[in-house]
């Protein structure tokens, strides 16, 4: 899709153009005034003349071909009106209008309505419900913004346009600027995909920031930020992270959020970085506009005060990934000479309270030559001799040599500071702990919210697959599930003799007997038949029981379909599964098993198709890993074995759309045997 | 102590006082005239004149009484100045130089020289390395700290001076005022204890904020803040809570700083809140100068734009324990009244983006008498009709009904709401996430940083209590370890007797061999004596092995001393063990045993004395706490042994500070059993 007319039209129709300067379209013309010089055609039959320009009854009436028309009247006109765009052969549209599918069940027809005069006509249609869309380089502002950002490299893509206006007025007021705008509002044409692939080889756009509730096709959006990042950062603000949220989300565009863990291994897999609050959002905004793109792990702390330096430190040591570069004795020499005695030359550097500009820039000078460090964090506090204004002026020489992060703590005393960052395409970040966790987060983004489980959400008891069917599904893929499903109790010898010998597990089988241990539902260390009758009994007993004492409202309709006998199993417990994302497909999850799953939520996501080099991540992923492996010279699991059925369970959730979720829970591993204890298998 | 001398003096004499503006003894003249009037000395032989005030070459020549004197001299000249002060009978004295302790080893004699001169002259001495104090009420800047902070309901209280002047003028530009502001320095004399005890009773102080590097006196500071936390809040910010954050602080003031999970978990009991950025200590001054000193929960989010309010919703459900207020139905009705029909009415409440100021009034007017309400978060997002400082002005009113949290988001579109907020008494947060984070931390804070272990230090293995010792020693206090310990094998079978019947556990005693299963010194299930003398030699010949095998430098040295024999234990692993704090005395701490505590870092920390109620809460702190209580229809484990177990362990550490380290691991437990399977006691 080629974008370049929506972001440098030549010729622009506003339709719903307004002599009142308190509507959205009087604003809209004169923002687009205030840029390029472009032929602006004002629409409205009411009003003669807007900001000097006439008027048209109709876009029908304006003879000049028009590039893009902007909308801005009363949702239900807004169908008429972009049906005379059509018949204009208006090819870029952008609805401004709300009142569509946010608004509920006629605005969601209304929105239909104009999805398809946009598709019988092709155009190309941004919105509604949307701010507009601003390009400082052709110098477009075809949005209700009332500020128009500055020329820079940060493209911004919302799907708040409140948040939007507050990010450029924030932007704007410590001379951040941006590459493009683009309020996305409604998506019922363009979405962020579009735009994605528009700025992946947009030459002003060096890093994309984006405001996401929803995203439109979950894979699409993987491949394209896959590419795309390889080259240039994009931080993702994702809104609907918790049930909460997830119900604001749908009050405020009428769009279901995807899961967030399932959104957030998404992210970890294409590379992008994920943030949860706007602060980290804005500082983000702040690295890029200091021409930061590329992580940066060992960081020097400069400082002229002992009590910042300590916090900068523990903040940089408790990171995840970052570290205290570690500074050559040369270096330290070097520090020594045009340092006080009393100044600390280890990192944290600390040239101590009464340092003026001067001692800055010497520190400066050695530091930026100092090959082990990476970035420099610039702290000062506003004592009684320091030049706050004059340091701010030298960190921007000195940040051409190595990046430098300044954290200027004050009020009054670092106002001037502020300007010359303004001047100097420097940045104040206030506290070290927003360079940290940016900085951190850069490196090691979402693994925390990939330790969140997939597998708590309820499911129809109805699609559960049998013991036998999901047997013969799982040797098709080369998956061993042990044991023989027996309907009577006559049946037990066979399936004793069957594996004899070893001892061997009983489960009962009952679509209404989910939590087996709950019911007494299952025996163990079975020897013989006489044990194995026994067990019968006594578990069919206990389920009886549990009918006449259960407060459930079911517990009456329990019904038992027969008993699994299986060989004994032991090892470390594991589970695998796969819950099928409606946005992304496939996710596999794996994590120590059992009980421990449920208390600690310790495992590790990824969209499929999962090969064995990704399988082996998710691995380390995991908190129990180190259990796993062997602790005090135990013996490792085999994880080739796992790898396996790892792969395996990927391949057989992408071949089978109708499996909707699949928990192999436990998966007893030992050094050389992997075994599905249990499996369930959940299909539509 | 009385230090109301120190606050309210009547004359004050500056020693090294200067008429070079750029030196501190020119600040500290200049300071104490802008404030109430008092009597000023400057003392320095070389100059008459210093602003105005004739000049003294001692204090001695003074005949006036002076109530204080500040020290601003080399470090060298200060013992002999302060010998002065004391013939002058001066009680209180304030050494602003530095040059001691945190300048090496003769800066430490200088210390200790000023120590007992302060001791004999009955001196009371803050500093040496300080900036001074500043009492807002008394008018009084007895420092040279350029800015004298407003009136205020906050003492800040800080062992880095640069963290305080950037604290006075970051607070200055908000308008945030401060009851005293105390520079600590090196404490030679007055420490952060002393200070508490004044501010406890200090009635214009409402809440104490504290820079942390160290404390000097764990138990006392517990003690105190335990008194001072049930009516007013202390919030402190500690520095060194990692390796290189330690460092930094030893370098900084000379100093050991506690280890940072004890200082935690004496917080945690004290009441104190704790937090480990700069952000969020000045957070907390704005939360207490909007006079919110108590914890509030049930949080409203207010609204003009979608975006924000999902990021809102998102970090309040995520919290650890606020929680979006369920608004009454009458509270939705009146709200849907004065709304228009796109604006969402649930919490969030947003009124979307063309609301102006009066649409915030009429809902302020609504949820402001929602009781379900504890606080309510307004956010502004600068749209192009919004009335920021409008609606500034209005929460001002709004607030005195119900505490009220701005996060106006912006930068030029909110600047005049910014000065309205300085005018009645609101501060701007500028992101939900800084709101939350406090809000959160209030109530349940640093729980995050009780669940790291204590037990990974190395220990000294020749003070290690054999296991004949530590049963009689634990018997003392009613603790029962089983097992009898056999030197040769000759002794196995009256051991074996004496358990007779029930399966045995056998395992090496040896100083040497620390991680017992790495060299097979185990070996269970024994059933008879056949067993154990095969299992005798089994470990005995595997031991061997591992001697010429091992990488150990000292793997010749392995001695094997004998051979304990105990009935095996089943039940979940648990550990419950002992650590010594210099600062803190005994640490108790509880977990999930073996290997999870390993690999998983699960446990919980008190500081002794622990009764049953903490032991109790110690439980339900754990990760693992589900599991022990059973789940899925599981017995719970037996709670009260355990409690009394950790009660015993606390009684016995507080009674034998010899003992440096006790570690029962494992400690298995059933529903009706609490058995110690392996216990180490390490002393001095």
């Amino acid at each position: 899709m080629n974008l370049s007319n929506l972001f440098n039209p030549k010729s622009i129709a506003v339709i719903g153009a307004s002599p009142n300067k308190d509507k959205v379209g009087y604003s809209l013309v004169k923002n687009l005034l205030a840029g390029n010089k472009r032929r602006i055609y004002p629409v409205n039959p009411g009003y003669k003349k807007i900001l000097n320009l006439p008027s048209f009854a109709s876009v029908l009436d304006i003879k000049d071909k028009i590039d893009l028309a902007l909308i801005a009247l009363r949702a239900d006109i807004v169908p008429q009106v972009l049906e005379e765009c059509g018949k204009k052969k208006i090819s870029n549209v952008i609805i401004i209008s709300s009142g569509f599918k946010e608004a509920g069940k006629n605005g969601l027809e209304l929105e239909e309505k104009i999805k398809s005069i946009a598709k019988k006509y092709k155009i190309t249609l941004l919105g509604p419900n949307c701010l507009g869309i601003i390009d400082s380089y052709s110098n477009l502002n075809a949005s209700f913004s009332t500020e128009m950002p500055l020329k820079g490299n940060i493209a911004f893509v919302s799907q708040s346009g409140a948040l939007g206006a507050a990010m450029l007025d924030w932007a704007k007021n410590r001379n951040i600027g941006f590459s493009k705008f683009i309020s996305l509002g409604n998506e019922a044409g363009l979405t962020e995909i579009d735009f994605l692939q528009y700025l992946a080889n947009d030459k002003n756009t060096k890093a994309i920031l984006l405001y996401l509730e929803k995203v439109s096709d979950g894979k699409k959006f993987m491949r394209l930020a896959k590419k795309i990042t390889r080259k240039k950062p994009i931080v993702v603000l994702k809104a609907g992270r918790s049930a909460k949220g997830i119900a604001a989300v749908a009050s405020h565009t009428g769009s279901l959020a995807p899961e967030d863990s399932v959104f957030a291994a998404a992210c970890r897999e294409s590379g992008i970085i994920t943030v949860d609050s706007i602060r980290q959002f804005f500082n983000f905004a702040k690295l890029f506009h200091m021409d930061i793109f590329k992580p940066l792990k060992r960081i020097a702390v400069l400082t002229n005060g002992g009590g910042p330096s300590v916090i900068a430190a523990d903040l940089i040591d408790l990171s995840k990934s970052l570290e205290l570069a570690s500074l050559k004795n040369s270096t330290k020499t070097a520090l020594k000479k045009v340092l006080p005695a009393m100044a600390a030359i280890n990192n944290p550097v600390d040239i101590i309270g009464d340092a003026l500009s001067d001692r800055y820039a010497k520190t400066l000078n050695i530091l930026t030559k100092e090959k082990n460090i990476d970035a420099i964090i610039a702290v000062l506090t506003p004592q009684m001799m320091t030049q706050a204004e004059e340091t701010a002026k030298l960190l921007g020489e000195f940040a051409k040599k190595k990046p430098i992060l300044p954290v200027f703590i004050g009020g009054q005393a670092i106002y001037k500071a502020l300007l010359e960052f303004k001047k100097n395409g420097l940045v104040n970040f206030g506290d070290s702990r927003d360079v940290v966790e940016i900085l951190d987060v850069m490196i090691q983004h979402n693994s925390k919210e990939l330790r969140s489980s997939h597998l708590a959400s309820p499911v129809s008891y109805l699609s559960l697959l049998d013991f036998e069917e999901t047997k013969k599904l799982f040797s098709n893929y080369g998956i061993s599930l042990e044991g023989e499903f027996v309907k009577e109790k006559s049946g037990l010898a066979s399936a004793i003799n069957k594996f004899g010998g070893s001892a061997m597990a009983m489960k009962v089988v009952s679509l209404d007997v989910i939590h087996k241990t709950e019911f007494k539902g299952v025996k163990l260390d079975i020897k013989n038949l006489v044990e194995a009758e026994k067990s019968w009994d006594e578990i069919t007993n206990s389920i009886k029981a549990s009918r006449s004492t259960s407060l459930r409202a079911n517990a009456n309709a329990l019904e038992i379909d027969g008993m699994i006998i299986q060989p004994m199993a032991k090892g470390k417990e594991i589970i695998i599964g796969m819950k099928r994302d409606k946005t992304f497909g496939p996710v596999i999850v794996f994590g120590m098993g059992g009980i421990f799953t449920e208390a600690l939520k310790d495992v590790s996501s990824r969209i499929a198709p999962v090969n064995k080099p990704e399988a082996q991540k998710m691995f380390g992923e995991i908190k129990g890993y180190p259990i796993l492996k062997g602790l005090r010279g135990e013996k490792s699991v085999d994880f080739a074995k796992l790898e396996n059925l790892i792969v395996s369970v990927s391949k057989l959730s992408l071949e089978h759309p109708e499996i909707q979720e699949i928990d192999l829970n436990p998966v007893m591993a030992t050094e050389n045997e992997t075994k599905i204890v249990d499996a369930r298998v959940m299909t539509n």
